[in-house]
């Protein structure tokens, strides 16, 4: 069914009491039609308009991914947190090469808006994310955007360091799983903002979770970052240390832990899932 | 790493201060390589041997299926209690036409050893299930075999329900999502059965939840079931009122429950997971 907001819902499951839904819609910024996924808590169900959590996934990963690995659910379900998880990038743009390398092009969009070709015309997930996915789907649903956070994991870390500290009265809190902290410096992001952004480095700086720290950017709320010890990709994409760093210099509150032992996948983000949304909880003054 | 039991580790993950992991060995049973996953909680990685819980998944699944989206791993951690999760069917048995059909062959195996040729060589879960796994990984693992309960959804729900009455005092505790209870009468189970035990309706008694009660299986423990009302399969494959029915007549003690709006997914199972491990834990006397 496609209401008049546009959206066609794909699938709904009842789960935790209230329900996950998969829905489709045409993507004015993107210029192609788009998925996610939402979790609606019982609240919801039962009319309330309740919090909302965004959560951006990782490289390779679709809309589907962190509602089914994540095991957040029960959680939210308890704490009357909705979640919303956009996909990681367009699909079916026809960039030549775009499905090529599994860190570049199609679940791969680094929440940005490209600027280069032959990408600028799809590649925008920064607006997508900033703008019209929050619009639309809080307009279909009984959401409350003055209570609204954003996580991530990986790459969607990243997406969330960065549009938090981009518009922190838009997202009034955040929080990261194994983000990527400082993409300007590291292999995974100097693929991406290169091709997406081309070579002028000062546009890269607003991508760039250290670098809007180090450029005045702050968020009121403590951002809460978890990253493994033993994460395959910490010394060389992740460094969350460069994050504390700049924290410490800046005066940005930062809550940044590294879990002992574990590592990159999903085992590590549901293991401290539910620290995450109670932490944002906390903000919304709902815990 | 090979270990002196034969079994090798393929992956080993930290999460919820235990360790999810998957192992690969050569069966003898089965006559194949087969693989199972394990999670062992945190205070079997402090060197106690824990009370375990076989998963059994449904048609289609693996042995990582479980683990992934069922979400039991937060409730098992904090119980103390493993899950060992094996696998649907024998793997590259080369048996023509096992890949066909989703319902039969690989992915399908129904927890039962086939007596039909050309399944009877390394259809074999049911000897695998019963004995060559829980000797195995019991030997290698800090399990405690006196506290062993089976659970499992839909085809696996069909498999923990005929495991547990075939062999009460093995199988401590009983539970099952969605469970197939009677085969014998419904388009899956007819299929399965008659492909894999031929036409000797006799033969299908055994490997039927419903005619083993009638047949005077009977388990100690309270058996817990639930399925969703809105579960696509119910009235076609699943039919819980005729297990209700059998307990009934039979007196066997069972916990039957129809969770209004719930579907066949693991969104169901997930939503449910931590009742039913509260339950095993109750039978063992560990809650």
């Amino acid at each position: 069914m496609t209401e008049a907001t546009g959206l066609k819902l794909l699938e709904e499951h009842y789960a935790h009491g209230g329900r996950v839904r998969f829905y489709e819609h045409q993507s004015s910024v993107l210029g192609l039609p788009a998925r996610f996924g939402v979790f609606l808590p019982p609240a919801a169900c039962q009319g309330s308009r309740v919090p909302v959590v965004y959560a951006l996934a990782g490289l390779t990963c679709t809309h589907e991914t962190f509602l089914i690995k994540s095991c957040a659910l029960a959680e939210a379900a308890r704490l009357g947190i909705a979640l919303v998880t956009p996909d990681t990038s367009p699909r079916g743009a026809g960039v030549e090469g775009e499905a090529t390398d599994w860190d570049l092009g199609t679940g791969a969009g680094f929440y940005l808006d490209a600027t280069q070709q032959p990408w600028a015309q799809h590649y925008r997930m920064g607006s997508y994310i900033a703008q019209e996915l929050p619009l639309l789907v809080e307009e279909a649903l009984p959401l409350d955007g003055a209570k609204r956070g954003i996580m991530g994991h990986s790459m969607g870390g990243h997406g969330a360091l960065v549009h938090g500290l981009q518009a922190p009265l838009f997202w009034k809190s955040v929080s990261a799983f194994a983000p990527v902290v400082h993409p300007s410096v590291v292999p995974w992001g100097k693929k991406a903002l290169s091709t997406y952004l081309g070579q002028d480095h000062a546009a890269w700086r607003e991508h760039d979770a250290v670098c809007l720290l180090e450029d005045g950017h702050r968020h009121s709320a403590p951002i809460l970052v978890d990253t493994g010890s033993a994460d395959q990709f910490l010394r060389r994409e992740l460094q969350p240390w460069l994050l504390v760093e700049a924290a410490e210099k800046t005066g940005q509150s930062l809550i940044c832990r590294e879990q002992e032992g574990y590592d990159h996948s999903y085992w590590f983000v549901q293991s401290f899932v539910t620290d995450h949304l109670r932490h944002h909880a906390s903000v919304f003054g709902v815990a």
